[in-house]
């Protein structure tokens, strides 16, 4: 996703270093005007603010602190914006590091997908330096259609957390209502109109609805690999620790966790999270 | 919500005749043009299609079946459409009732609120005598946004129940994000704000939101009175009968219900259905 | 398991009077000196009290108010004790027809198996008229091992409801205690003996226990075969009303329902409701 | 719980060598002919096998590994064995620490209380080497009344979890027929005195039944203080991760989780665990 939001801002005229584990990865951008820097390190040092995309908490942390990290580069009235989705923890951890060279930093996780990416319609969960937050609005307004500034650093990550749980359980209840209604002798497809038109229509049924009637879950979609992936191993069981360490009854969330579970069990785990429905349909009985 | 339909009617030029209990509710309509009938059977006798919004099961049955009801004003060539929200055996029972003296029956209930109404942006889930569904679809298209024929006469009723009960479970889980923001220091008001951008955006929450952030639950809301009741009193135990009946597991909608239960068992009755959120709140300990 | 409670009313030296649908299934009493009727009828006036053990509620009802049914034998000075497992309103229906020919009611369903009616150690749940009661307490205690009196008719099946509710939860919950230790590599079985040495250990688990792990699920245990069906299709669903009636938020019975939806969806309705644990089996996938 | 272990130890001739970091905690045991040494080391060096009791994995650790730890006393031909309750993790790490040193080491954490450590009536479940299990067992059946031998080390703990997501579960469960009993107009005694004779009784429902239902939750029940914490706090989560971890549904477990973090929100964390019963009664809402 980094791709998309480098092409964003070299459309409108900043001058954008880049640096990709895999050389190649960045040729489109080079071939557009990008300069190509042979490190974190270095794209930190010949940059005011560096904007980090990696994949998950290892990568994150690796390309900031480990050899050639982009900490190395960084110094006093640099910047450094993290957009990718770790958890709380790697957050601090990163911000620590950036912040002992004297630099700001800003967390930023995205909401959204490549598509959005590429259409500059993410939404930007920041938190941290409020002076870096200023600083780079105006790119987080080219790159996004809204963004938000939480206060302190972990706050961008437990916000996306919240939205993931929330996420989560909607797409195991809309599951519910899809097989219910398929039983009782509705059309599911009429229903994932139905619920199109009304109070609790949103983006993501719309747009999961049609294949999950027909037992599809593709990856391609929207929702980005990573963020599957996350939400079955990851974001909702880390939103019920959350919820735990505060003692927040989230029965609803824990309901929906278990769903999840049973649909990694069936070995889903590399489908999209909407192949949770699976977990609620009557198998076959195949106990000796 | 009869009354804003009838008037959408006149407004396009339809002849109507009107009845209520109350005749009083029914001047304004008859001051722009309406006729008004003293008895439901009346109001049969003298129209092609009756078409009835009653507030219960009971008042529905009573209406048709009762004294001077409609059914007595029925006959074949006639047409009668329920736009109430009924059970399935309520809707089964007047249906054979209304078919008994040659009429036609389509069970059309509806989903929306009094300002859709006026605004004739309502959802039909109708079902029934497909005939009669034709006839008064240029009908339902100035009463409504969107139609949906849905075969045999109660899947009206139980679509509605399965889009209830998505609708009781998101409004379930949306209460848990918006207590565990807030727990972990997040303001409330700005997860309201994220989740109105992204793919689990829905007209609900953007309603309900920022009255539930302050702790205030109006019925004075879109989703009238009623609606709120059936809700919390019934339709999402309705939806659970459904599912048993059929065996599908709905363990999300289980766990939202007892939620309901709680908010119930704390007086919450009368209030918005978004008042579920109480029975997540900590409450002090009153026990001896 | 009226023959063996009758038996062991003979070997006591009462003076039995038997009927059953079926004459044949008298034949081992009769041989060892009870009298037969010909009717329910017959029985209640020929006798000062008259037990009732059938099957479901619909039998129940039928065989105390139908033709030739112990209710037109009733009268003054009589009692009539039904240990039969019905529903609060079926026990309050025939109630009102023994009360309305002057004798007196006590519902007392029975805890227990066809072994234990045997041994004579069954419970029984009483409600309804004090005096008759204590007129039978020396029968019930011939009986079983314990009775308890809980005042107005309708309370014995609610007792028994609540009671099943337990047993319910507790059977799932086990299961995923017994489906977790195999899956992190401990052996069930010494789970099973660990569970029956400690704070909760319950008959229960160690009767059904060793087939679970062996993925059996018989019917022939001590828990009769209406007992297994009443608990899959009813008493759970049953007590879920009851709690729902009185707002009583029951969220672990509420998703233990849901795990014996799943058993009945794979088809287990005719096994011991210990195959609730297949419905946390993880099945391969069989989906398109 | 480790003085009257050792107690029973003496009482049979064994010599005895105690340790406590409170010296003052070990005279009793002192006036009956144990020795004592100066710290965990001098204990270690001294005896062929050392019993480490300890109240939490911290403590564990430290008076292993610590300085002066039983580690540093450690060599070939002895061996340690630990009945604390520690989780996976933290048993691993002793393992490692006293197989570096050549010596045997046993997991070995006890279900039971005071009471039972008194009567010489403890549970143990170990896992860790065989030979010491072996040597040991003559030991452990003075202490207890059974003893299972699980495998590798971790198997100890993990039981010991498997075993509390049961008693949780049922704990939760029972409340819930607690409660409502009671609502439905059934004296809840009763429904404790019912459990008590049927499939279902468990100890745990008759030590802890008759105080619940005087909403009193004594922590000088049986089940000990640190017990208790753990349930609330620690034991029923970490089972719930190991759930998560081999992917296993565990709905029941998950809904009393939430049950037991209501019960923390209200501030009970200091009371015994059936307190999980106030977390389902209907609190008087307190909200503005």
């Amino acid at each position: 996703m980094g791709s998309p939001m480098a092409l964003n801002l070299i459309k409108v005229g900043c001058d954008v270093i880049v640096w990709n584990r895999t050389k190649s990865k960045c040729d489109p951008l080079i071939s557009l005007g990008a300069k190509y820097s042979s490190s974190p390190e270095e794209v930190a040092a010949n940059c005011d603010v560096t904007f980090a995309m990696l994949a998950d908490p290892e990568s994150a942390i690796d390309v900031t602190c480990g050899k050639n990290g982009a900490v190395s580069g960084m110094g006093p009235g640099k910047g450094y914006v993290d957009v990718s989705t770790v958890d709380v923890a790697t957050s601090k951890l990163i911000n620590e590091h950036i912040k002992a060279r004297g630099a700001l930093f800003l967390e930023a996780p995205v909401s959204g997908s490549k598509k959005l990416a590429e259409d500059g319609q993410l939404i930007f969960l920041t938190a941290g330096d409020r002076s870096l937050y200023e600083l780079v609005s105006p790119l987080l307004d080219i790159l996004g259609k809204s963004r938000f500034y939480l206060g302190k650093v972990g706050n961008g990550a437990a916000m996306k957390l919240v939205v993931n749980m929330i996420m989560g359980s909607m797409m195991a209840s809309f599951s519910e209502g899809i097989l219910l209604s398929k039983k009782v002798g509705l059309d599911p497809s009429v229903l994932v109109e139905v619920v199109s038109q009304g109070a609790i229509s949103a983006p993501m049924y719309s747009l999961k609805g049609p294949s999950m009637v027909k037992s599809q879950y593709p990856t391609a979609f929207p929702l980005k690999h990573q963020q599957k992936k996350l939400m079955l191993t990851q974001d909702l069981r880390l939103a019920l620790g959350l919820a735990e360490s505060v003692s927040q009854s989230t029965p609803i969330a824990a309901a929906a966790n278990e769903l999840y579970k049973v649909a990694k069990s069936y070995g889903l785990s590399d489908e999209d999270f909407s192949a949770v429905i699976e977990a609620l349909k009557a198998k076959s009985q195949d106990t000796a």
